[in-house]
């Protein structure tokens, strides 16, 4: 482990172990302490986001990419508008999770605890670093960031300006840390400072996920990739059916929550697909089809890899099954456990899909766009789950928490025949 | 990956689907096949029980390992009450979380799933494995078991005996799985099986855990390393504060929530350490002390190792520290993150000390042997967990499951403008 990245791991681990304590006042004040600074420093970040952009540029990076990498101004404000709605929300630390009197008389709580350390790993949005860097500190976590080396300048100055910030308030200034330097390597520390760090989010694409989920040590909590499907059940409404398989493709069809597979029960088949073919063209959705898709119009041929496939682009792999169960193993086997709805009008229908699929989030006659921490009322959200351990589906406030067993007694003591009481003093209590 | 572990890999998994959306009744019903079925052969168990015992003593195993690897009628029979208490447990799965319904009208519910397949490392007490199967059972989980080569024989026949229970009931067969064979790679196998197992549970001592979390590629639920502390604080009631250090020490000294260091505020160690001595000697107690302990008679000096030792025997580590927060930090850089108690009448000091200290377990006026889920009011448990994701402390039934968002409308879709709903045809619902 390099001296530069030990000394930022250390420093986020003293910082962790001062601000778990600290209520939420003093956190609230410094989140917006925070949001002034970054507005009032934005012609520096600016100029530092100017240099990785002008670098992006020259490399030939796509216009989109470059577009994720630019701030302005605006950006800027509206990042800094976010920090404070962070402040708004309420503080998971402290909620009492569960807790009652014990036969023996102990009082027994377990409260949500902050979970220490937590690293990030991300793309090119320069965003992100402010973004995750609040949540984290509002749930009471320092932040060892490790944004994409586009963004390295910019990161280091919207680091700079966090630190500075926090130096005026009650929150320790090393609660935000950047890893330092933009190798490989530097990745790599972080995925193996096992005992440094308690808990490494992945947010991006497929490829950075896998690789972080292979060479971690430390353990992830894996987010994000989304081969949602939607399935148009036998007894489906054939309207409601194209209109939220439509709104579940093309509403935004770059992000995770958006359907990747249209599984269709074939005794609806020739009332909806060529509806549904129809609709799509007039979209622009390129649909890779099966050959009993194929029978009802003009369709790319789909390959197994097809169903695999996280498009994310106006393309669409579709299916004919025969039956529920069906849909259900397609799923299991090609899926990605992100988010799956059922178009149906049946009861049984929606309750044996909603039991058999084995996701994040399963969608009743509902777009599959709504698997989102702002629509969930969360306020805010980290990223999205896909594993089962820890959280699962959109992360919130409380999924960056651990929780604490509290319990309170007057000398309970243990014996092999049930608890018995100390004697005290006299005259002790 | 070898063919014979992909075979059982592959049986539990499928397993696991197929048991997943069982509701309660067939799975208690399953347990109590099971532990009919254990009783019933009990004769082939202790057969086979006796090549392990007979073993083990030609390889030299000390008595006490022999002792927990021996099976008699008796314990069988006590193995099989116990699995009839977890069919007695509530069932987890399908509790709601959270919900509610959204300001766009979708009904919003978090639901606790099984995780799916669990694998089990353990060392050589063939209670496990039935105590473990039954737990994940309950849970609507498929157990993957790797138990200690030392109980190869045991273990054999107790999962084939459950198998053959579970042929005749509407649980499957495949539910409970035993990793064939003794050697080190079919542990690494289990290991190494991303994709077919969700998690992986070491249970058994601290050298065991290490090597499962170094080489484990699946999410591991780290259990039962328990460096547990007193600290005697200096508002402590002197007799309370050596009652509760004793019973934390020697109730049972082999197990993780027994205390392994006492930690002493200066300002009361004149009262406390003498009465503490005495009172430790008598109980057979071995006292490792610092310097300021050896002040006060004759102890045996403590090195920085001592305090980093789960001693598991009567022995415990001894040090006089200035300030609570010199005892915090002292927890924080020795500890296991297991279980701290804190003697103390002062509510400022109890509620600082339960705040800065960063372990699963804290115990104010309490033993620290209360960390236990049978303490706890769980009913059972499948460990204590150290760590901070998913689970901490001990963990009963609710911590061998996930949870899954599901969300049911009437049309819903997404639009920038917030949420709309889809037109359906006429006279369809």
């Amino acid at each position: 482990m390099s001296e530069d990245f030990l000394k930022v791991a250390l420093a986020a681990k003293e910082a962790a172990a001062e601000l778990a304590p600290l209520p939420r006042a003093p956190k609230d004040a410094a989140l917006r302490v925070i949001a002034d600074a970054l507005v009032a420093a934005s012609a520096e970040i600016v100029e530092a986001n100017a240099l990785d952009v002008r670098r992006a540029v020259e490399n030939g990076v796509s216009e989109y990419m470059v577009d994720r990498l630019r701030l302005d101004d605006a950006r800027i404000a509206s990042i800094a508008e976010a920090v404070r709605q962070v402040a708004d929300l309420p503080d998971p630390v402290g909620e009492v999770v569960r807790g009652n009197t014990l036969p023996n008389g102990l009082e027994l709580r377990q409260v949500r605890v902050p979970l220490g350390v937590i690293g990030i790993i991300y793309e090119g949005r320069p965003n992100v670093t402010v973004d995750a860097a609040a949540l984290c500190l509002k749930s009471g976590n320092a932040t060892l960031l490790r944004g994409s080396s586009s963004a390295y300048e910019s990161n280091t100055v919207l680091v700079r300006v966090m630190q500075e910030a926090l130096a005026g308030t009650e929150v320790p200034a090393g609660t935000v840390q950047l890893v330092p330097g933009t190798s490989r390597d530097s990745a790599k520390e972080l995925m193996r400072a096992r005992g440094l760090v308690d808990v490494l989010i992945p947010r991006g694409g497929a490829s950075l996920i896998n690789s972080v989920v292979e060479e971690s040590t430390v353990p992830v909590i894996e987010t994000g990739v989304g081969n949602c499907h939607v399935y148009v059940d036998a007894d489906a409404d054939v309207e409601l059916a194209v209109q939220i398989l439509l709104n579940s493709k093309v509403q935004r069809p770059s992000v995770c929550n958006a359907a990747e597979t249209l599984l269709v029960h074939a005794a609806v088949a020739d009332a909806f697909v060529p509806r549904a073919l129809a609709a799509l063209a007039a979209e622009g959705v390129t649909v890779h089809g099966d050959d009993r898709i194929a029978a009802y119009g003009d369709v790319v041929a789909a390959g197994e890899e097809d169903f695999r496939t996280e498009y994310l682009s106006l393309d669409i792999a579709a299916a004919v099954v025969d039956s529920l169960e069906e849909a259900v193993a397609h799923i299991r086997r090609y899926g990605s456990a992100h988010t799956e709805a059922i178009v149906t009008r049946s009861v049984g229908a929606a309750r044996r899909f909603v039991s058999l699929v084995d996701s994040a989030a399963v969608a009743v006659n509902a777009s599959t766009r709504f698997t989102d921490g702002g629509e969930f009322g969360f306020g805010a959200e980290i990223g999205i789950s896909t594993q089962k351990l820890h959280a699962r589906g959109p992360m919130g406030l409380p999924e960056l928490t651990s929780t604490k067993w509290v319990y309170t007694g007057e000398g309970q003591l243990r014996t092999a025949q049930g608890t018995v009481l100390a004697s005290t003093e006299a005259c002790s209590r």
